[in-house]
């Protein structure tokens, strides 16, 4: 048995190693000073639409509060395994198997009750298959694309996507939400508009 | 009457404006880098905390989804207010009332429902009388505190903070916790002993 020393202790250590999420970068910019977005800011600006949004949901009522604890946690598993472009399909091919050890490391630094929590939490986001996981994940996948909408398609254009790869790659948003899905159709097709997208080549 | 498009529509705008808190830096330091901390960043590390903090709450149960909700607007009003240093008296003296005008503003952006209850979420924050707010100034006050001790006391010495203004400050952590409370002065004390933080002048 732990003592209530011991369980405090080790909450804090998992507290202090989740600040190195704020050093995790992604591939997309913030608005002002367009610099890369780490994934810390990233989660919170991501928790931010899902308590705006979840009316938009397909599924009502959501369970909010276990939403907003899969995206709290849901990169912590890059301070391991680092931030994978959603078009990189390379890196794509080991990124869960990646993730999931990182997992069994950063969760495992909790009282083991958390950490179950915790993972049976970003399991359940992983596999997109409950109303709140498949909310989430369209909120996940319509953040960067927004943030490109909003930065002339910085990260698209640097890598290359074209308009028909961004439709195949998060057409799931509409599994959590029609409403973002068909928000986010009439975004890209004006971001191509005004050439921040290449459209099929 | 708005539409639904409208409704949607001033979601994204509030959604848009809030990236701007990414841009807000604080007085504390992210711990590898030693960059300034933003108040998105922070945000995101306040609500993983709540989460994995909650059971040390001296009132139980809380309603953890409002905790939450509370501190993912929290700060939202530092984009038009700037983020105030906690040991700051001579801007503290109209903090609330600059931050009032800026969250007239801020969630004034959103459908009217929305505004009104996020706005009454923030004034619940401010005020700390609910036994929710009160756990949620604990670790709002108890996070600085922290990275401050992990690196090397910066902010209080480049402010020329010493220990009795921290511990003074900061004693209202107690009112929703406790056991942080208990911790944080533990915390101090090693500080001190390190020569990260001067004792009372």
């Amino acid at each position: 048995m732990s003592s209530p020393a011991d369980r405090l202790a080790r909450q804090m250590r998992f507290i202090v190693e989740a600040d190195k999420l704020k050093e995790v970068f992604r591939q997309t910019l913030v608005t002002q000073s367009r610099r890369s977005e780490n994934s810390a800011e990233h989660s919170w600006h991501f928790a931010l639409m899902v308590i705006t949004l979840a009316e938009h949901s397909n599924h009502r009522p959501l369970d909010v509060l276990r939403i907003l604890k899969m995206v709290l946690i849901h990169d912590l598993v890059e301070i391991d395994a680092g931030d994978t472009f959603a078009y990189d399909v390379v890196n794509m091919a080991d990124q869960h198997e990646r993730e999931a050890r990182a997992a069994d490391r950063i969760f495992g630094l909790l009282p083991a009750d958390q950490a179950a929590e915790f993972r049976a939490l970003w399991d359940e986001f992983e596999a997109k298959q409950t109303p709140e996981s498949r909310f989430a994940a369209a909120c996940d996948r319509f953040h960067p694309m927004l943030l490109n909408c909003l930065t002339e398609g910085h990260a698209w254009r640097k890598h290359g996507v074209t308009q028909d790869k961004v439709l195949a790659r998060n057409a799931h948003v509409a599994d959590g939400s029609r409403t973002i899905w068909e928000y986010a159709v009439r975004m890209i097709d004006e971001a191509v508009g005004k050439g921040h997208l290449p459209p099929k080549p």
